[in-house]
């Protein structure tokens, strides 16, 4: 019965991934900041990459035919020309019978179209010995052959990776446009609460969601304001929302239990936002609020750390990688394993298993599930991941395959 | 025989992991300041968390044997005592055939041993129905069941999560023990090479390695020091390697291919430092350098940007995981997957193959090798990860299973 007025996952992650968001703000950077951060254009190379053929060997730069049928007994004589340093233009023009020696990363001279290495030559006054035929094209990098020009290289909405950053650089790209990283607004709630550097009174416990949410949405990119810990008021939550009201999206946790949840609608809605989803069937995580105020989106959060986390990895950060501009987000990197115990999950609800996973040489890894309280937030630090039990499974049964899901 | 000279892979980490390290610095950070640092020191628990027995539930603090045999309709008649606050003490003691409203959070008092949710209760006048068995436990998270004092929670050498933030926020752990971060040395060499913010004239192409390996080596929790660019010549190598000689690392790239790779020797010789290995038994990755000098290591890295960013993955990340102090490395998330199409590779060699993974409903992820020149950076942005064929493998053959591994 406690479960009919709750929205389904699928449902809720509709709402938040449809929600109506502002434009988002773009800004420039330098190559040293960009990891990390998301494109808000397409990057459209404005020259070829290499700009020049070059030997991808030290060697000489030879006309391929001029080295067919050579071997060690019967070698090929191609006449030396010079040389083609590193770094400078090739000048001088190879004509049959003909080399130049280049160096690594040199230019390839007009007329030549392959590349024989020193190994597998022999000098021999003015000119050299190749003791190997050597196929057209054979250690070169043509020009364009790594990027083309005009050449679509890294698509609007792609989080930057250290590679992404190589083919940046490499196109002369040092101002590189991105979107600005959103602002998360944070605060906890809670009478019992006390920040982490207190010591806590009779009947108190430390601040542990503002923590862990703040890392887990930095990690994520974001900017995080802490507003701080409201008391179990209307009055004291419609003050950190204010505080917060500039922030891309507000995150309030420990303000959405039962005995505590309608502090944080009333205060929503004395603002003039709107409730859009207020209870998850899902566990743990059923007392999750989402809210539109200012429109901006709001996430009432278990006061639960477990529940806190869960919520946050399943639920914000798809709004947050909206928030930041993510095209197509990666699909997390999961690990496949057989389960060595039952997870029992009661039929209707989505329910998320800590699971620490152990790898076995040859064979699948094994999955054990963490059962603990939602409340223990040391099982999360253990754990390896988290396993999804389905809304329409009764459970998960020894032996199984699940899928093992990242813990942030 | 080219080859016959090269390190083989495994007594190349060998080198490198049993390099002698200088002691490891050790600082105190924030809470804010810690997720992905090192912790220095094994925390151990001053206190029970939680530090009180709490409520996980809205509902009735009971002695959970008033409560046997209850049922929806004959439920068990319980006098309410009062309510325990969130966040107060309670003061009160339970005795037989009461109850004490607690709210989720709320101290449980003592007497108490369960807790029903308000959904299973109903009002009567000063007491209350409950229509259910309520087990000892139930619905309470005990003193101590998430952490007990004395215990070490989080060991020496750990990566610092979310979540093991959430655990430090709870014991009241405000300032952390870490290691500092190392500092990593860096410069480019090559007289083609020319800054990613300039034109580069005929023969000359961008720094791209100094970005990748920047980007690389900060993600891995380093502070990165840049040297420049050095010109092919023992002096000017000596001058970079000169100007990073505080730094914990140092890595030149592009100074290593056969025609360069004597100045680089060379210059690591005149400053008094020994080269340990030269020429690794990889591919792509051959012409890497590594040297012991001032009692640091120094790594000599390919100039090719795919080759590089192979030998920073494989053999200079394990390096810089020792320097940041972590304990036992966590492995790396792989991905296990079919090959659509054969790898060949030479008997002898350990071969590093960049490959995209396509996940596919119902069946193992398709894996299908992009075959480049190690000069083509874009290669390394378009994969999904990597393969490796070992050394004594010639190949690998279409629909074997491989093993993926992230690039970075």
């Amino acid at each position: 019965m406690e479960f009919l007025t709750s929205t389904t996952p699928a449902h809720a992650l509709g709402l938040i991934m449809s929600f109506p968001l502002g434009p988002l703000r773009e800004e420039e950077v330098s190559l040293e900041q960009a990891t990390a951060r998301v494109l808000a254009a397409d990057i459209t190379a404005r020259e070829d990459i290499p700009p020049f053929p070059r030997s991808l060997v030290d060697g000489y730069a030879v006309r391929a035919k001029d080295t067919y049928g050579a071997r060690e007994g019967t070698p090929a004589l191609i006449q030396v020309r010079g040389e083609v340093l590193v770094g400078e233009a090739a000048e001088k023009q190879v004509n049959d019978g003909e080399a130049f020696y280049v160096a690594t990363g040199a230019m390839i001279p007009d007329g030549a179209d392959g590349a024989v290495m020193v190994e597998y030559t022999r000098q021999a006054g003015d000119a050299v010995e190749v003791t190997r035929t050597v196929r057209r094209g054979e250690n070169i990098c043509f020009r364009g052959e790594d990027v083309r020009k005009g050449q679509v290289v890294l698509e609007k909405g792609r989080v930057i990776s250290p590679f992404d950053l190589g083919v940046l650089a490499a196109l002369g790209v040092s101002r590189i446009p991105v979107y600005e990283r959103p602002v998360c607004g944070l605060a906890s709630s809670g009478n019992e609460i006390v920040p982490a550097d207190e010591v806590p009174g009779p009947g108190k416990v430390r601040d542990i969601n503002t923590h862990t949410v703040s890392s887990l949405t930095k990690g994520q990119g974001c900017i995080v304001r802490f507003a701080g810990i409201a008391k179990d008021t209307v009055d004291d939550i419609i003050e950190k929302l204010s505080a917060l009201r500039e922030c891309d999206a507000m995150l309030l946790s420990g303000g959405s239990s039962k005995g505590q949840s309608d502090f944080m609608t009333t205060a929503v809605e004395r603002l003039g936002g709107r409730v859009l989803f207020h209870g998850l069937n899902i566990k743990p995580g059923k007392p999750t609020i989402f809210a539109t105020l200012w429109g901006k989106p709001v996430f009432g959060l278990p006061g639960h750390p477990v529940s806190c986390a869960m919520v946050v990895l399943r639920f914000v950060q798809p709004l947050l990688a909206r928030l930041r501009g993510e095209g197509r987000p990666l699909p997390p990197r999961t690990v496949c394993g057989r389960l060595t115990t039952n997870i029992p999950s009661a039929y209707g609800i989505e329910e998320y298993v800590r699971v620490s996973v152990e790898k076995r040489e040859g064979t699948a890894p094994l999955v054990t599930p963490i059962f603990a309280k939602s409340s223990v937030i040391s099982t999360l630090s253990k754990a390896d991941g988290y396993v999804v039990v389905q809304e329409g499974q009764e459970g998960l049964e020894t032996g199984v395959e699940v899928e093992v899901l990242p813990l942030g």
